[in-house]
């Protein structure tokens, strides 16, 4: 074992201002309710499968039920959260109590239509759908871009371990075994998606799922894979080639390369999210890919895999400092193969750093 | 490599009769939309990130996007499900195309709020919360019991290759490891859930993670772990102790096994759920325990690791027929340890055959 967690020293994370936060986006008659797990870690380190967080000017409640009764005040003491605990049998009931003729801000993309009917019913104030956390969580503080990073580097790390492998005869499930495997023994809780390990035809499809496809001479080969630390997500993609690659093949490659060099070239503050994605598409665009390149060109990454800001020809988002963010275009050729990178990058003052920092030579 | 998965002859999945098992709980002026992965699943096979359902008496279309052009008629061709694909950018704008006046049956707690209030917007027809499909899924038929049976057989193999360690100078992350790789190797495509190896005061936290504690002779370890066959998952409990097990250890694991019995031993069709809970909880109570059994006594699985019915003291549920239900009492005390049985059962027309065959003898 050689396990990067215990070298890292990582210092321990600290969310005593996460409700001064959240209480910077609501007047006094407004009071937050968070049900979405992310979100209550973000807020309160819990990690329970069941937490409700009622936050106001005044109070601040992670209600949760007796299973928790002990993970609940040890993980919000090692957080330094701020957060009381309410062990509850019925966390609507107690959000009635708590949060008296006060509207009440509810996240309409995390809360389920019943619930909403619910505490519509049962609340004295008025509903309303807004989420100020997405906008909070987007902006990570340094624990937590220390985490990124770690996670990055873990797999980097497995990356390289793995590598070896792909000239001898294994499947595609055995790449995915192996990774996931380096990843946890190198120091992380777990990978931080279904890792994907898609060779051949298979790499056509971009959220292919690791089959017991043997990788063979020819092959693309895209891996997608990422970590977690302490909750927070790593995301990185490699395409390799099996063998000496073909002309096409090489084009392919260095095509998306470029296309991801010039997003990657952007990356500052204030830069809209909608322009990075039009830059790296007009370069795929110009090799006449367009119509393969089928997915946004990225996205934020922290306790989710899939967060604040998007990345794509809609987003209404600009870049802040201390966002983490993917790079990734990708073509896909039906029936035959596809091509994809991506690096995660923290932006900063001045532009952008590089968290995953595995080598991008195709051949394996 | 010694995988079950290929030993068995799973005779394939065919989903050819989803479609009017929906149109049975549905008029001719209603429809069903569908957007949990879990029922998309369950309906066409389809499993990509994004996928929404919309049944009525005429049609039945499954729309995603591009991203899953390849994926997604290949997954619906072989579950021999009747979809057809729709691969769409606006999924709720095709829906308002498909639906006309129809009235909706919206799953109100799966649906987001958020989604739930764009489609009233834009559909003709009355949204209304319902959810036909929890009971349909409730009952398994024979190829998804072939499945469940299959990944409990597997993690049965995967656990007796796992005791020898717990002699052994082994942390609970470690032991997590070796099930969860052992778990692929016998052919699963993955872990149920996130296996909980919880070892001495560890023990009282019914949702403890893996953490690098070393398991030591005296403890009392809980074992939670499950996995996943073509999405449908099986869910096991055993708890050892190191060592020689005290008389206070013994009349734990003695007690919390007579309250499972007492439970398996009343299994068959027409049974009310809630008297399930009643029977295991009375013999902890009358050990004097009933304030530490701090959980329901079980719940369906299939595709979610939680699905109906849920068999607790509020469960309003019969058991019937093809339910595949988990029954797990347990006890926790703060601060000291903790034990839970479970296992899996399928109900048969006469009672009920356990899945789960782990044996029961807590020394490791």
């Amino acid at each position: 074992m050689n396990c990067l967690r215990t070298e890292e020293a990582l210092s321990p994370l600290n969310l005593s201002d996460r409700s001064d936060k959240v209480r910077s986006q609501i007047s006094k008659s407004e009071a937050v309710v968070v049900m979405d797990p992310s979100n209550v870690q973000w807020m309160t380190g819990f990690t329970g499968s069941n937490g409700t967080i009622y936050i106001d000017h005044e109070r601040f409640v992670l209600i949760t039920d007796q299973r928790y009764q002990e993970q609940g005040p040890l993980q919000i003491m090692q957080s330094r959260s701020t957060a009381e605990l309410s062990i509850s049998k019925n966390s609507i009931e107690d959000l009635s109590k708590l949060a008296g003729r006060k509207t009440i801000k509810l996240d309409s993309n995390q809360v389920t239509w019943a619930t909403a009917v619910r505490l519509g019913e049962i609340l004295a104030g008025e509903i309303v759908p807004s989420d100020p956390l997405s906008g909070l969580r987007a902006l990570k503080d340094q624990c937590e871009i220390d985490r990124i990073s770690l996670a990055a580097k873990i797999v980097d790390h497995a990356l390289k371990d793995t590598i070896p492998l792909f000239s001898q005869k294994v499947s595609e499930m055995e790449v995915a075994t192996h990774l996931d495997n380096k990843i946890r023994e190198y120091g992380a809780s777990e990978s931080a998606y279904k890792t994907i390990v898609a060779s051949g035809v298979n790499s056509s499809k971009p959220h292919a799922q690791p089959s017991e496809k043997q990788i063979e001479q020819g092959d693309l080969l895209i891996i997608d894979v990422g970590a977690v630390v302490d909750g927070y997500r790593s995301d990185m993609t490699r395409t390799f080639v099996i063998g000496k690659p073909t002309d096409l093949q090489e084009n392919y490659l260095g095509v998306v390369l470029e296309a991801q060099q010039e997003g990657i070239r952007i990356l500052e503050p204030d830069m809209p999210c909608a322009e990075i994605d039009r830059r790296c598409r007009t370069i795929i665009e110009e090799a006449g890919w367009g119509s393969s390149f089928i997915h946004g060109t990225g996205h934020g990454v922290g306790l989710d895999i899939h967060e604040s800001p998007a990345i794509n020809s809609q987003s209404k988002e600009k870049l802040l400092t201390g966002m983490v963010v993917t790079i990734e275009p990708g073509i896909y050729f039906t029936d035959s193969c596809g091509v994809r990178w991506e690096d995660l990058y923290e932006i900063t003052e001045t532009g952008a750093r590089q968290l995953t920092l595995s080598g991008k030579s195709p051949q394996a």
